[in-house]
């Protein structure tokens, strides 16, 4: 078998991939329905966090609460397994929106994979004073950075902020998506299982892969 | 705590840091003395590397042979302890001249972290015909690529062809390095020991970060 350039990474969106979407589910879990909205309800995402932070200010929330209550979430079913297959087969890296002081309690259960996302600034009690874009676009940069650097990428994630990774990679693939998201992306090809989206990644590869 | 810009990354080298050198263990575990030869006997790599192919040739010595040796080599003493708690606090890649499928073996022992390397080119009955260096200088051009990304890069390694790399990143660290190497990068850090390491990246985050 020859394998001529076998170097291949894959890249994944995180919430809605593996594991839920943390704004909801911190909606859920605190009863604050104001934390529901998305950037379908505003569409400027500056000015839906800022909101989101005021919200937080308004019910005397701090990082270390949030933190808790991400910590009662758990990865999507099959989220790990799935994770665990792809690791053995390909170099794995996470591009994420969310914040890295979110994100950690649940990378903690998906056994810390590599995450790529922004930063929250808290002050000395803990509060949430701001917010960090790492990198505008840091989705669609990774994976140009990555191929220059003569990596074959091969990207999955479910939503508009997405789908700029997704035409960039070698190989893009919707995971459960929006039917918007479908409707205006046709190129795409539309995965709702782990083996589906398994399968897709096996045969995006220039190498013999065992199945999930 | 304030987290301005907290996405650090770590970029490892493999054998000398978390894995034995491949090559001699190969030599060693064979009986083949030919195969100890290094770039300090060679100093031109590709006509090593085809030195090397060719007496692998002369032992009808096959991939799935290599990699059955490889695979009785271990990470080393406290390597895969030191790998989990850089996990847990940054986001790790290992950056080696090495070829995918020798390290495969001793990833699978580490829990699959990711790697970027090179791959060698088989034939249908597993013969090494060829490599391929999938990017010259590849360990400091993926930390500039990083970096490029607006991420934080820290570095160790233990020899010539991780200067560049050590350099490169915000804070670069040798481990276990010869003497000359130490005599030519002076203003490099020193340590011999994992927990000297992980107090090295630990003082260069701008977190507070527990002890190992």
């Amino acid at each position: 078998m020859i394998n001529p350039m076998a170097m291949e990474v894959v890249c994944l969106d995180l919430e809605g991939v593996l594991v839920p979407e943390v704004w909801i589910n911190v909606a859920e879990r605190t009863g604050i329905e104001a934390l529901r909205l998305t950037t379908r309800d505003i569409a400027d995402y500056d000015e839906l966090m800022r909101y989101r932070l005021r919200i937080l200010d308004q019910h005397g929330l701090k990082l270390p609460d949030i933190q808790a209550v991400i910590g009662q979430m758990a990865p999507l079913p099959g989220a790990h397994d799935f994770l665990r297959w792809l690791n053995q087969h390909f170099q794995v890296i996470i591009l994420s929106d969310t914040f890295y002081d979110f994100a950690q309690p649940l990378m903690a259960q998906l056994d810390y994979p590599v995450l790529f996302c922004h930063n929250l600034v808290t002050d000395a009690t803990g509060r949430i004073t701001d917010y960090r874009l790492r990198l505008a676009n840091q989705k669609q940069a990774a994976v140009l950075a990555l191929q220059s650097l003569n990596l074959t990428v091969f990207a999955a994630g479910d939503s508009y902020n997405d789908t700029a990774m997704l035409l960039a990679a070698n190989a893009g693939v919707l995971f459960r998506p929006p039917q918007r998201v479908i409707d205006e992306f046709p190129g795409l090809p539309v995965t709702t299982e782990f083996t589906e989206l398994a399968n897709q990644f096996r045969q995006a590869s220039s190498r013999r892969i065992p199945s999930i």
